[in-house]
């Protein structure tokens, strides 16, 4: 058993447990659970990040007892979603962006990069909401108003009509901002690729290819015949 | 009867009733037309939305009748523009980006990019300022209150003087920052082309083109030719 | 005396009015003069637009009688700066922006963005400052706050803690709001383009030159010139 | 001695003495540190500011005396960090921007791009937080908030719920948002140039190459050496 087998055999039951992991911390979250109603929720959260401790033991284990500490430290993501569960549902995204030529690239890139801002929105709402909530002079008491919070704030519209007060909220909220900035890196960029190329279409007609080359190298070679035989020929005659 | 014909005859016509559609609607919103006074408008309106549903009606019947329900989850646009009126006028902007060489596609893209966000604007601005002016403590109650905060939000400027405080409102300005995001790119994205081709320009005269290699491609040609006669000449003189 | 001709006799002379105009303009602002003060810097104004009505007038007047409309149409913002004469400083960033090779581009389109700033930005905190200083709750009453206003909207950060009140002053603020965006993309774009630069360096020199392409060409040349020497000299022989 | 030599040999130590600066400002600035315990912080940094003077003078020094007016105004980023010497940390900024090719020089530039952010928020955090605590109304009192408000200017979100109100703090604003401005610029042309190249990489597969063209140049070579071998035979055999 190694590291990659073990990795494909848990990629899938791990993105289910970690969906359930999200799933039980938002309903614990946005309902508002008090106990013993809570108790569920709370189970499934526990119960879920016992599994990604369980797997991330037999990962150390799976190395050689000389490479483990070596391990951790060229693995802290790893151990950063372990020890912010919450982030597990990054897992989902995984693979997504894989390497595809032309148009396809980029709207894989659109797509993952929508996609983990729609989880970083999620995320971000429901761990403002579990720290601002029980705060004195609130901003952010609803879920509604977590999503509305983010929204601005990833999109750095920044009305400033919902603010984070606790140490937490803002830490989450500097992650929302950073991460909108790059997101609207990545968008950008998209679209800078895009016109790039259309704009690039009709001059890249005129660009040298391997293609032109090709057909002139044939070219070469066929004259270089046509001398080896004419050569051959004067040789021969001459004989 | 095909649906490109059925596109073809209707395009122009179904222009006008959006444009139609769009200042009744703009009308009944802008002047806060009140009975008996706004029956025209809203009757304008629900005219204007009975053509487009038996535009949608005839765009179905033209397809067999097996082929129905595909066409119907492959035009999802066609159906979100038939629930939602307020996006008819996005008609208009169809077909204006289309291919074209050179300097002209930039500006055609700058062209579609603001067309796109003055009816962003003036449509955002409507249906907040119809969504939030009953409220009670609310922040939009004119149209130009309800300009001024698009303008802030779709340049996410964001001052935070004029906030929705409805679901409706605040669901249009997640549209809007969205779109003032997007909006942002494609308008860095154009000048980032523009100065790349700029720059690009005295390199690129270094740069091989198809017209250098068929020169070369021609002169090998004629050389050919040359050897090709040379032989000729010499098997008849031999012969 | 031709259009060409014109402009280049009075492109200086008429970049020292314009400077003279900005410079009484925001002195009458700033200082908020009163009468009878404030007559010196209203007659420089005045002085100074006689000038460029002037100007305007003889451009007209240079073309024949039949084609005076059409220059004015096809010359809108020559009208633009004539009516609104605030507008007239952008006379000193005309000729910036040049074309040239390299790494000298981009540094120009970086000056000129900066200088097109700093002039948006400091004529249009005069602008609101005079606009809006007179009204009642006027949040912007100093050219302090004018200038910190327009800088937290121009970069798009919005505090909101100053906000124009009036139709003239929101409409400034749209056009810095627009201006901070179309700034943003050609900073953005001007980086895009030095980061490419350098990625690609190392991978231009793999790129076919015409350099490359000449010396191909050369060698085929002198081929050809010693397959024509090998046909004469056979004919000479022969005969 | 002259000036490489000296910078060479002064790097490393002056990059200890800003350190020492910098964390002495930091100490007396968090801590809000009173007499008599400032004085220790106070001297530590008056001491490293001699440091910087001494350098200063010493590398005037070394020029001839007719060139060191000419190097003092050509040598303008060391009369500012002189002068504002909580800038002098940006000493370790210098040389992690070297070229470098492919992939690399991406991370290096985000590298580059994070340091210097991180640099300008905790030295932009310090200097807002010592202007404005001492002001009657303030908002910023702590080191957390000013951090706060560095992060959210700085990414141009602006919530506007804590803003200086000194001309000093403004001021810091004005760089930070300047700052955020062109970070979001390398950061979004840092993304475009990746996706650029992963679009691009299909298509360079299909360009012509230097090492194609060496290939026809091999051929044509080969070719013309046949051809002479082919006229000095004949020669030799006629005569």
């Amino acid at each position: 058993m190694n590291q990659k087998r073990w990795r494909q055999l848990t990629e899938r039951p791990l993105i289910v447990v970690s969906l359930v992991f999200l799933i039980a911390y938002a309903w614990l979250v946005i309902a508002n659970l008090q106990p013993p109603a809570s108790d569920v929720a709370v189970s499934l959260i526990l119960v879920s990040w016992l599994v990604f401790i369980a797997d991330y033991a037999i990962k150390v284990s799976i190395e050689p007892p000389g490479r483990r500490i070596r391990w951790v430290t060229t693995h802290l993501f790893d151990l950063a979603i372990l020890l912010v569960p919450v982030l597990q549902p990054v897992r989902m995204l995984r693979g997504v962006l894989q390497r595809n030529a032309g148009a396809a690239i980029r709207l894989r890139i659109l797509a993952y990069a929508g996609a983990a801002a729609v989880l970083l929105l999620f995320v971000a709402s429901l761990t403002v909401l579990s720290a601002e909530r029980g705060q004195p002079h609130a901003d952010i008491t609803t879920f509604w108003q977590s999503l509305w919070w983010a929204f601005e704030t990833v999109t750095t519209v920044g009305y400033g009509d919902e603010i984070p007060a606790t140490a937490v909220g803002r830490a989450i909220a500097v992650v929302l901002m950073v991460g909108g900035v790059t997101l609207l890196g990545v968008i950008t960029a998209t679209f800078a690729s895009w016109i790039v190329s259309q704009v690039g279409q009709a001059e890249e007609e005129a660009t040298a290819t391997v293609g032109h080359l090709r057909a002139l190298e044939a070219r070469i070679e066929s004259l270089e015949q046509l001398l080896r035989e004419a050569l051959d020929d004067r040789m021969t005659t001459r004989r």
